[in-house]
């Protein structure tokens, strides 16, 4: 009789793993049950969609049911909720329209994801107020500003044409909660759509993750895309129109009126079915796995936003949701099923975004007292510098801040802001921190420069140089180099 | 009394020396002895003066000499010569308009460069036939196209304006010799100068530096640009036109009558001073040297073109004459001469160049053959995936093979070609390599994404995942992936 695994969780974890497990082992019944419509959709491209340079729902998923079905033979069961399970007799109830029923497994996977945190204040639950967890969140923050006249014709226009467009009536007002990747994205795509915008964000800069001088550069530049930020402003109340429809948001002084909120104020990780299940719970909130992925009990799995990861700087466990992660295990895990155990893999907490044309990355530790409590002797340096040679048309600034360790030399992270590809520049100090590399082996890479690419030394070099410089003679007064130095 | 520290040659490496050598040790004299105008410029950017979009040879220049004598403390003297070294002694022989006459050195650097190597047939000394190894040679080939009428004018003008203007008079032919970067490069500007470009190669692919693959995908978008691919075509002469201008080029069948040519056949390192001084010439042809660039005598040091250095995935002796390597061991000699003894580090031979709007990449060892000799047991795989999210605006092509070694796991090397940010890619690469990483490890890094930057998988990492299935299960046959699986 051939065995069954079975998945909980339709997207980017569970699909993995079931794919790659019935790819692998042909024998194997997988079955995945989804409780709601959509599966194996590109989350992070929900903002574009109500941008609308994404077009349909439907272009946001990568493998569709059937395709899943017919071409990849899971038995895929969507509208399906996994409402327990049964460690013991490794049986779960599963409930759809017609009623509950039981199914066994012999392997499980928990692939439950992650659930948006609303802030616990009065008027969260109005209409209007929209977190943006799942297609069907995109789909109506969308309907609801095409709702008063903003229509197709318009997205498709040039921005001068929709701004012109807009003028002559009255654009939403949308608060934007929160300034973390979503917030920033939302505000950014609301504003294409011709919204008036304002972002609370409770602490005194956007992106937390970020130093301050990376933040603000992120903030002027939202200043002069036209978003209004409302910073130290902690929300405290979102008023009601009296219809049960958001009409104002109130933070201190400000109370704005506004027709929509959006929350991107974070997520949890999913764990009810896990908790229900006896399985632990590690102290970030998320489900404890080993580096195989499994649970503390041994025939179950936790993979993506619900589950812990383990840092790749500082060796122990973290809470990072991210899409590249959840892929990435939830594979892992689909080749351990089929016979051939599999580690996904630590996460260095790398993230990108795009505000407006501004490329904002990061990776590793980067905030310094955080790095001291994991016991490193942590300094950073910021440097400026371009995005090609200086006489190269189209140069643009970049700025790099990076973190290491003065005792060991060790890199251990680094954020980057700029236009004209400076994003990407990350994935050298991603790669650098999955080798335990120190910033003066960093500082000697061989990188790749040509005029229209870099500098000679690529600003990730001239960072590298800078703070390696602290490192040896940390009595040195600081020196921000230029580019060609 | 203070030490004198000499160096020959004013270009990267040789000013990279001596500005850091002055600024760590302000009590060495330092002396820079340069035979020609310029110092300090940018070579890699000639091709685009040429093209126009650099204004002025000045902008080439990242520190003039006047910043260097003044701002530096260098005395640094142009249209110097060196024509002896007699290391005994440590004296050498400088000659200059009024003269030779001699100079001591306590510690000297050789940074004497290389030089344009021209294929021995008949006509390349012809007027109009050009190598772009100077400031000079740009100026000139930049007068040659501006003296038919083709005007400064017309290359701030839009590309359609200069296609119509070049269409009412009769554009200059010219020849490329020469299918590697520069050859590539400047058939690419003189194309956007409105020139007709033949390409002459002798071998049958460009970039013999990359597989065929990578080279049949630049060579498509040369023809689909207007230029004339001329591939397993060594040009046998170049014909007079009577009064010593070039005329023609003959290949095997082809004559084809031209205004100009310019030869991209090579450069070799400039090691006559080296020979005569008896400092000891390594297997490769350039300066040997050892870990922190000193050559067979005590005293003297080489770096930059006319040095040899080592491979980082081979731990061999390589020749390598690139401006990053250049400025990065010119500044470790500066460091050593200073008091504080360092190593500029290995090379991994990474470059990148752009054709037209196509980014084309490489980094360690990616011919097999090559890979074998230093035995590695090497395997490749290529993989077509994309720039960004597949349903995001803008995704493009990117074609990524890596090279890796089967008994050991280990990365060896890779290439990448494409548009919209394909190019820097190989960064990842370069980390990699300069870290001895194994593919397996590769497949795990966690870079960065977000749909505007990458698919979930970066091309990168879909390369080693299918790498890595061929290292770990080599009998089974090759899949390629799509970015998303």
């Amino acid at each position: 009789m051939s065995e069954t695994f079975v998945v909980v969780g339709g997207d980017a974890a569970g699909m993995s793993a079931a794919s790659k497990a019935k790819r692998d082992d042909p024998s194997l019944d997988v079955v995945v049950f989804e409780r709601g419509e959509w599966v194996s959709y590109g989350a992070c491209g929900m903002p574009y969609y109500v941008e609308g340079s994404v077009d349909r729902l439907e272009d946001l998923v990568s493998v569709t049911a059937e395709e899943a079905i017919e071409e990849r033979g899971l038995d895929l069961r969507r509208w399906h909720e996994v409402t327990d399970v049964d460690t013991d007799e490794n049986v779960l109830t599963v409930r759809n329209e017609d009623g509950p029923f039981e199914q066994s497994y012999d392997q499980l996977l928990l692939a439950t994801g992650a659930a948006p945190t609303a802030p616990p204040v009065e008027g969260v639950d109005l209409d209007c107020v929209f977190t943006l967890s799942s297609l069907d969140d995109a789909d109506g923050i969308r309907e609801a500003l095409e709702a008063d006249g903003v229509t197709e014709d318009v997205v498709g226009a040039s921005e001068g044409e929709v701004v012109g467009f807009l003028e002559e009536r009255d654009p939403k007002t949308v608060a934007v909660v929160g300034g973390g990747y979503i917030g920033l994205e939302m505000a950014d795509v609301l504003r294409t759509r011709g919204a008036r915008v304002h972002l609370f964000q409770r602490s005194s800069h956007v992106l937390s993750a970020y130093d301050e001088g990376i933040a603000e550069v992120v903030e002027e530049h939202l200043r002069e895309e036209g978003v209004e930020l409302h910073l130290d402003a902690g929300v405290e109340r979102i008023e009601d129109d009296g219809s049960g429809d958001a009409a104002a948001v109130v933070a201190g002084e400000s109370r704005i009126e506004v027709d929509m909120v959006i929350l991107g104020t974070g997520v949890r990780p999913r764990t009810e079915l896990a908790e229900d299940a006896g399985v632990e719970i590690g102290e970030t909130g998320a489900i404890a796995t080993d580096e195989y992925h499994r649970t503390s009990d041994p025939d179950v799995y936790a993979a993506g936003d619900c589950a812990e990861v383990r840092n790749v700087v500082t060796g122990e466990v973290d809470y990072v949701p991210l899409a590249l992660t959840a892929n990435r295990h939830g594979r892992a895990v689909g080749q351990t099923v089929a016979g051939k155990p599999t580690k996904g893999g630590p996460v260095a907490r790398t993230a990108i975004t795009m505000v407006v044309d501004l490329e904002v990355a990061r990776t590793g530790i980067t905030d310094l007292d955080e790095a001291r409590e994991y016991g490193f002797d942590a300094v950073s340096r910021t440097i400026s510098s371009r995005s090609r040679s200086g006489y190269y048309p189209g140069a643009a600034p970049i700025t790099v801040r990076l973190v290491g360790c003065r005792s060991t030399g060790r890199l251990l992270g680094a954020s980057v802001v700029g236009t004209d590809r400076a994003g990407k520049r990350i994935d050298t100090v991603v790669a650098a921190l999955h080798e335990n590399a120190t910033v003066a082996n960093l500082e000697r890479y061989d990188l790749a420069y040509a005029p229209p690419f870099s500098p000679v030394w690529d600003p990730v070099l001239t960072g590298a140089k800078v703070l390696n410089g602290a490192i040896e003679a940390p009595d040195e007064p600081d020196v921000t180099l230029g580019p060609e130095s």
